[in-house]
């Protein structure tokens, strides 16, 4: 990596490798997480009728990353929370985000400049996390490479790859979406970075682990601030999964490439023919409406 | 303790604590437990057409605490089905309630004083599971509290805390609620005696275990035999809720009890303005037609 | 064994039973699941929009019955992805059955010759995955008969047992219904299967066990590849389960019999009494609609 050599960042990169987490960035990763939480619709109700129910999903917002790759991994769902300091943070932000009087903690925390500060902490804490997910199934399966990718996915995606269940606590159940089929841009950037950590694991990368860690952190960060900052919800790699899908997956998507077209040009409405099934109906109000949802709801 | 030392109840306590559970105890669990499987709508059904299906819930009425504890634990979930002595009683008991000719068996243990008495040995059946929950957790986690507390809980509630997916074998699917955001009065009294029992465990308490195992399965067996006596389901601790709730989820529950004072004066359908959220609708129908079900249903 | 030992039948069973799977059997496992995925309806779209969810769901199909025993036994669910070449070549199978052009593959394997040549390869995978299921788990519960059983069906029925979470990937709940109450015959073969070879593991079956797997394998094979080719959906076990249900789970089978003896004679509107309970009253919509619908979905 001469690039970085020149700029005298791989020492940065050492250093930053070294800083703890704990307590800051899990502050803001707990702060921004639980903040989401609130955003979602009806939850503010549960945490006034059933604080248990609240704080459960409140810790599967900060936690469902450890839980998911100690299951994927056959630990036990809880073993993180043998870290007492850390889930009693979480909770007493939980604490401060739903209950604060005048609901003052809230309020600072989603100030704008604020929450910019706090997101790119999180993103530091998520890459920290996929980059940690890959080494932990690496000691368990030295040579497991979609181990190792399906886990560091699952560490840096979170909740949202078991929203589903999560919003099943608070008495909300959307089968007909989920993470897999509506992909955030966290989730697909997890991925990504999951896939780039198993492969330096597996020494297929010239480059050390905090080099990349440190690479990725910064896009990361920019890309998630800039998200938040402008409200955008478009991914940066949507360019690229316009080229590559159509190559890998391609002669199939004309199908419905076409269809769209057709309706972009007419009636929205008379493009849903009697005889589609009602599954592909829905594909157009899912791109209508769906990214209009997703916009409240996918910036995690 | 001077008071059980003055009454010689010490000894009792202690006695108490050596008694073996099965078979006696665990029989009157399991027919209690079955007895509220066959109360749920829909499940005699599904015994006369699917066996398997209703097999399969009666196990996780019995059985679902060891499951989930299990789980948590990060061990097998069928580790429990190892004592095959007891899957074959509870299989016995199963049968009996469910195909026994003429219904007698069931006629005799719903007879309400001998469901009473069931009812009494459940209960201690399910303090002494809380209590070993929580030994059984400290053994994995030393200091992990909040994982001793949670362990307790899933093996005092039992098929409460999943009864979502209890429901989904036998092809209900109720998502818009569940225990967590319904609790019923052994819930919270298991929760209550899975955190009383972590602080014993963490020698916070200054009384010993047996002495709290004897005292608490008192408390459920009076409360538990006079509610179904009573066909009462006004929780014990609904006094403590209403004097603790409002000092710390506070103000923010005024907002509902203030919109709930007016529903109670005027009619109740001009107080669903079309703006509330269909959530936040759903409140009042929950508060005056969910007391009315739960009286039928959560009663276990 | 004297009719195997005439037939000199128990040195083939016995160089069958030392037979290796791979690659070639565990192919045909691979293609014959994957083809069944993509006669469900939706996936086809699932796989154009969403090809990481399809991906998902064809790693389902394939290995379910991995994941699932793994998850019985308190082991990693993703233990069996450690095997990177077997992962691969599923995909690669995927793949091709979902993005060949001109659905070349997809044409030649569900080509009924060649369909019938799959299928009896993958019953005989299911066979040994049944008996390898069960060997598992007596290794880890050497008196867990029961134990052993469940996780030989889990082994045997694979991604059916968990149909609706699989199905909830692609975006499709249907709540109403599992395999648990509606099982096809591969289930419910395979729960017959995984009892005999506990039996046989527990010494209560004088036979030695790559006879029982080499006899089970033949009928599966044949009854299996014979209901491919007639598309029958009668189960071999229906003239036994009328002859024996009624003795076990009798009297009360009556009721519904007599009901529906009714209702075929009459109008089957007039038969749907306003009283029943939903619950009843989707009987026999199902075992008329619903047989139909199994004709589509259920012969995997």
């Amino acid at each position: 990596m001469d690039i970085l050599a020149v700029l005298n960042l791989s020492e940065i990169a050492l250093y930053f490798s070294k800083m703890s987490m704990f307590p800051l960035f899990d502050l803001a990763y707990y702060i921004v997480s639980i903040l989401y939480l609130k955003y979602e619709p009806g939850s503010v109700e549960v945490s006034r009728r059933n604080p248990i129910a609240s704080w459960m999903c409140a810790m599967l917002y900060c936690f469902a990353s450890y839980i998911m790759a100690d299951i994927l991994l056959g630990e036990s769902p809880l073993h993180y929370f043998n870290n007492t300091s850390h889930i009693l943070l979480a909770t007493a932000v939980w604490y401060l985000i739903f209950y604060c009087p005048l609901n003052l903690f809230y309020k600072c925390v989603a100030f704008m400049p604020v929450k910019l500060i706090l997101t790119a902490m999180k993103e530091v804490v998520r890459v920290r996390k996929i980059s940690m997910g890959v080494v932990h199934a690496h000691h368990a399966y030295h040579h497991g490479w979609i181990i190792m990718a399906l886990v560091g996915w699952a560490k840096g995606a979170g909740v949202a790859l078991i929203s589903n269940f999560e919003q099943l606590i608070r008495g909300v159940w959307k089968p007909e979406t989920n993470e897999f089929l509506n992909m955030s841009f966290p989730t697909k950037a997890s991925l990504v970075g999951a896939v780039i950590f198993t492969l330096q694991q597996a020494r297929w990368l010239p480059i050390s682990k905090h080099n990349v860690v440190f690479l990725f952190t910064i896009f990361m960060v920019v890309t998630k601030v800039f998200m938040t900052a402008t409200h955008s919800h478009g991914s940066p790699f949507a360019p690229i999964e316009a080229f590559i899908c159509p190559i890998i997956f391609g002669n199939a998507c004309g199908i419905y490439d076409d269809h769209d077209r057709v309706c972009s040009r007419d009636n929205v409405q008379s493009c849903t023919p009697s005889n589609l099934s009602p599954y592909s109906a829905k594909t157009k109000e899912e791109l209508n409406e769906g990214t209009r949802k997703k916009k409240c709801k996918k910036t995690e």
